[in-house]
């Protein structure tokens, strides 16, 4: 069984590989798995039952999991550091019958109910009381740590730990509410609103902005204009317009930036959030393409460097015709 | 002039390049740079008169700097936004004269040369009151962030904010000490010799572990035995076991793992340590191989996935011939 493992200088926790580990030798080779429609996992998997299905979308436990559930979670230390079996769920979200790889050739249709699978999926798991985080998220293309497939799927990992980014951005949003008794992100959406030069697109529920200290090249986020810390629950009666952002938003990449790689994360409070903390968090997607390799300044300092400014990324992004 | 950006939510920095910044269609398809002895620009730039010249070792000011000191550092805001324009210093450090790619290759004497060179840039940097910090660090390879010029260097930056993971480090530490009243990274030397399983490498002064809960596949650390918070202070005496073991720990990756793309990052106390953190703060440097692609569940959470178990990478690396 795989192993939790929580490093004792800035209590990060990382999953650690064991029984399905890897043989060292195979870091120096790495081989790229291509598929076709004949040879593709997940046109085979699809006609198999899932452990959920919602209009054409199918979730399995992954093939590989590294989390798992069978024992109950229980830390432990081992000298002065701590550890845990890596308990957890890990469903891989088959999003279309079809043999289509990237989300933007997915109908909206089709992408909302990817949206509503995650919802629904982070309601089921938030009822196991060692669950802290559930994370859905996607990977598209190599450089974005996916093997090559072709078909469209993303993640989901339910966590008994609440992990170290999420933290931060929970304390910074409580600092900024203890000191204005306003939401950061409510503040951020009415800023880029009104000065727009690094908004993307908008609908009636949705913004699409190039963050004010962006990390990458073409780093997105989706924030949703109406308060809600929760996606499950925030996204209600908005689910045709966040599909309808978000294959915006993936064009654009597509079409501007001749696809790329790209991950997207969803980001909603924890399962165990107090009460309070309803009104400093706002639930968001950061949607990023994977276009330039973070460099040692970046990994020794958590200091990034941004090649290009954000208002000329936003800039970009919004003259991409998507139609044509 | 480029910029140092603030996160609203996390308080990480980005520095944005502005002037010298790269065209969106830059990103679509980047182009890798491969140089001989006779087109390296290092090889040219040897000859003429650097900043500052120790033992062979030349530094010179970054060609394309991202940070520059001709203007006051100052901090202002836009509507609830903090930026500043990019104070600091941008210097590249040409390690030898002549046309070698990989700091394995260097001499002992030459490494020496070069971890002199750095604390004494340190020492230089840190008269500046403007300046919080000083990182140096090495990309090596096209996967590590570096162009693909074959000449041995790296990079020394003097920045006017404390880095975000520079400050995670030490609130663990501080937290650590405040509980045990010990130095957390002694008790972590002190359990790691005892236990050996993670032990790579050690000579008198210096022992490479790989980390109990590693981020990536071979990622390691080079921990100082005897207790000092900072690198320029507390190499003095120890500079030829240091060099010694960084050309072990580097000559084990070239061999065992072909000659990978890596990093490495000089951890060392910030320029205005307090006089309490003298003794809760432990300098160390960071050296990991880039071997996988980051993916969108660790960009999400913070949260790694390591495909192999540290003591397995311990066992490869401890047993690879670097004599041979």
């Amino acid at each position: 069984m795989s192993q939790l493992r929580k490093d004792p200088i800035v209590g990060r926790w990382t999953i650690i590989a064991t029984e399905r580990a890897r043989r060292p030798a195979a870091f120096v080779d790495p081989q790229s798995t291509i598929s076709d429609r004949k040879t593709c996992p997940f046109c085979q998997d699809i006609a198999s039952p899932g452990i959920y299905e919602y209009h054409g979308v199918k979730v399995f436990n992954s093939g590989s999991p590294i989390l798992d559930s069978t024992q109950p979670f229980k830390r432990h230390t081992q000298g002065l550091y701590e550890l845990a079996h890596s308990y957890g769920s890990h469903e891989v979200v088959v999003e279309t019958p079809e043999h289509i790889a990237n989300m933007a050739d997915l109908p909206i249709g089709q992408i909302k109910a990817v949206i509503q699978t995650y919802a629904l999926r982070m309601q089921t798991h938030r009822k196991n009381p060692s669950i802290e985080y559930v994370l859905a998220y996607k990977n598209y293309g190599v450089a974005a740590g996916s093997r090559n497939i072709g078909h469209c799927r993303s993640q989901i990992m339910a966590v008994p730990v609440l992990p170290m980014r999420v933290d931060d951005k929970i304390k910074g949003a409580q600092t900024y509410f203890d000191c204005h008794e306003r939401c950061l992100f409510c503040d951020i959406v009415s800023q880029e609103l009104k000065n727009k030069e690094r908004l993307v697109v908008e609908n009636d529920d949705f913004m699409v902005i190039i963050p004010f200290a962006a990390r990458f090249p073409f780093e997105t986020w989706i924030l949703p204009k109406k308060h809600h810390c929760d996606f499950a629950d925030g996204i209600k009666g908005a689910e045709d317009s966040l599909a309808a952002i978000m294959k915006d938003i993936l064009l654009r990449f597509k079409i501007g930036l001749n696809d790329p790689a790209y991950n997207y994360m969803i980001q909603t409070s924890p399962v165990k959030a107090p009460a309070a903390f309803k009104d400093n968090y706002h639930w968001h997607i950061e949607v990023m393409p994977r276009l330039t390799r973070v460099a040692g300044f970046e990994r020794g300092t958590g200091f990034y460097i941004c090649p290009i400014p954000p208002e000329m990324m936003a800039d970009f992004l919004r003259e991409v015709d998507i139609h044509a």
